[in-house]
């Protein structure tokens, strides 16, 4: 945890931005796995992290805006269940940590809310258990939307001791990606290695971020099957990350072949990717909008295709127009921090767009989930991607859809290509970026570097 | 999955018990981690799992116990849904491998059980979303109690193929504790060895059945917390095990010295429990009652205790007053099946009691799940254990409870002694009872022997 300074601090921002009333912000409960006592692994709601840090189960916090105050809702273990469980520390420190001044035992919830007179402002929920209790508890009154976006506008700008958090944090991550290097070689199965960089993870208690994907599938956008052997000749795209201690994300992806060496025909696509991603680092900086970002680097896309004969044309036109979303069918990125998609369950486009009319309806432009203008303190992912999807690749054919810009002939011979994705976490600075966590091979020199030396 | 028949059988026979109705079965959903989009790891509904086997999210099962016919309710994909996710099997062919001769989608569930004229069975529910589903379908309306008692009824005896399916998913099990024998050293992490045994587990695509228990602090009887550093002289604690691929669960514990070498006191204190459990296996035997094997076990304990001047008094008195219990707080074991505590979501007393009235409210006794008259098919767990419990020793002894039977001062140099249990699960046959899956080692030899090779 933050010290508890660093909580208060946070609660009497948001307080501030909220003139006389209550936010009532419940943490999670464990989910059941198959019968009511045997519990998925546990992980807090973000925002309740955010505003107390505290990682523990059946607390709720109330903030009351006009007098500053807050109380957390909580109660102590009995003998029985420290029998048990074993002990964990009481309400009245979780409180002290936290630097909240009140606590009581969650039976008083009800009953102290009930006396406020003050409007209620609460968050969207994303679990049936939560939904039930605000239900339970306003009866659908209240109000959220001020809260919602004094919530995002705060967590949006990441401060230095979470930059360190997740540039720490990140570690882990790149250990789990060479890791997964080091392993891959032909007969190695999918299943296998996704278990050893899960369980590499676990071993420094880190849980992860989002499921892997890993597989030489890579078209597969959010692959979570691993039932294919690798063979040689073929792509292995490694999409993961771990949380940090205090369960700040971390996504990362690297592509790699399973047998240590590119060939010619994976070499060419890696280096249009690898440009794709250069050109939006040098994007990156304040004032300068995600979605120039993404569109610039479709245009290194397309240009690079067309060197290759897959697209032809004139590369604004093809871009203006999305041909290029069949080899690259998803946004440039996303916010990241205590989610992996940085706050998506307050509201895609409150978080990534100035205003909701901004998001294009195209096939493609439709899935980017950063756009506005960046400023300093944003923590976001910069992932740009090529696919051969074989579905997709059918459907356009099938409907002649921009056979002004595909060579839909030549691409037949890509079909099993699969995907390359490059991905990285940065933080915006006054001057521009700055690439978080330790290096992890990238360029072709460096990944076979690392796994020759595994061979 | 096992084949068409199989679930086809398994609806038959749970027909026949419930005249023309219907009976509902909702499949599991994914469950949010942290906003709508990302799931923590899905598992499927046991009571699913058995009477269909479809291992995919977002399905319900309908069956009509007069015409014999059931129906499959969900979802093809979209082409969006295959590019991002990939592609699955159609409901169609889901229906076909579960032998379901009707399949329809998910926005048809309400209107077909609305023309429904029989009474609606289902059974109870342990996650809000399914609870909510319920509530939405049938407002309070329905009727379960005969459908509860059915379905215990025959999941309580385990068919050859199931015995198969758990005999060879604990392969994977019997690894698990090898590894975490093999890993365990003085100066190792708590953590580092959860990790590596559940990344194992992983790495077979396999989840665990419940978390890990792997402490040094083997007294604190469902402790899932990983944070102690292991100190030669300290034992070690762990109980844990891997689902089977169709999700039969397993649950296995050893106990064994961080150094490899038990000393003489816990040497003595692991003689007892050997015992204990050795005495268990003689009394399973169909007709033999649990709830028996269970005092017998607690009378193996007292002589034990009584012999290193820990207990005293008469044997009988000591067990029918439940002064063990400070020793051996929990029950003998419990059922096991496709959850690891067999069914308790459908009601712990139902499941293993004969008679609700049968449960004792001893400290306990009262926590003994499984008390009934043993049977042919029956899978259970036979986990005796001796735990010295610092919190219960001192609140105990304030009381005076007790005191004619506990020798309180001889009991002080026990207090960091930890705890000591080993479980292993059985099928009771005809004859008696058969150990599931391949041996791991149990013996003080047998343990020091693998631990040595490490060294």
């Amino acid at each position: 945890m933050f010290s508890p300074d660093t909580y208060q601090n946070r609660r009497k921002a948001l307080s501030e931005t909220i003139e006389d009333g209550i936010i009532f912000l419940p943490g999670n409960i464990p989910v059941p796995m198959n019968y009511p006592s045997n519990h998925l692994r546990f992980r807090q709601d973000s925002n309740f992290l955010y505003f107390c840090g505290l990682d523990f189960t059946n607390l709720n916090l109330v903030m009351d805006t006009g007098s500053g105050d807050s109380t957390l809702f909580g109660d102590d273990l009995t003998v029985d269940e420290i029998v048990w469980e074993g002990d964990r520390i009481s309400i009245k420190e979780m409180a002290g940590l936290a630097g909240i001044n009140h606590f009581r035992p969650n039976k008083d919830l009800s009953k102290h809310l009930k006396t406020k007179k003050q409007t209620i402002h609460y968050l969207p929920q994303y679990r049936a258990d939560q939904k039930n209790l605000i239900d339970q508890l306003f009866n659908g009154k209240g109000s959220s939307k001020n809260l919602i976006q004094s919530v995002i506008r705060q967590r949006s700008i990441k401060t230095e001791e979470e930059i360190i958090e997740i540039d720490q944090g990140m570690v882990v991550t790149a250990e789990m990606h060479k890791l997964a290097m080091l392993l891959t070689r032909p007969g190695a199965k999918e299943q296998t290695i996704v278990g050893q960089i899960e369980g590499f993870a676990l071993s420094y208690g880190r849980r992860l971020a989002y499921p892997v994907i890993f597989s030489v599938r890579g078209e597969i956008l959010h692959n979570n099957e691993y039932n294919n052997t690798l063979e040689s000749g073929q792509l292995v795209l490694n999409d993961s990350g771990a949380e940090s201690p205090m369960h700040y994300a971390s996504d990362i992806t690297r592509t790699f072949p399973v047998n240590g060496k590119f060939n010619k025909r994976q070499k060419a696509i890696y280096h249009i990717v690898n440009e794709m991603q250069f050109e939006a680092f040098n994007y990156c900086k304040p004032g300068k909008s995600y979605k120039d970002a993404h569109l610039k680097v479709a245009s290194i896309a397309v240009e690079g295709l067309k060197s290759l004969g897959l697209m032809k044309g004139k590369v604004e036109d093809a871009v203006a127009t999305g041909a290029h979303a069949l080899f690259f069918p998803h946004g440039l990125g996303h916010m990241m921090g205590l989610d992996v998609h940085d706050m998506e369950g307050l509201g895609e486009d409150l978080v990534g767009y100035d205003d909701k009319k901004d998001r294009s309806d195209q096939f493609g432009l439709a899935y980017l989930r950063l756009a506005k203008e960046l400023e300093p303190g944003f923590v976001l992912t910069v992932e740009p991607g090529l696919y051969f999807i074989p579905h997709l690749i059918d459907q356009w054919k099938a409907d002649k859809k921009n056979n002004d810009f595909i060579n839909y002939d030549k691409l037949d011979s890509y079909r099993d290509f699969g995907g390359i994705r490059i991905e990285d976490n940065i933080i915006i600075t006054n001057e521009g970026y700055r690439i978080l966590g330790p290096p992890i091979p990238k360029t072709i020199d460096e990944i076979e570097g690392l796994m020759e030396d595994n061979a």
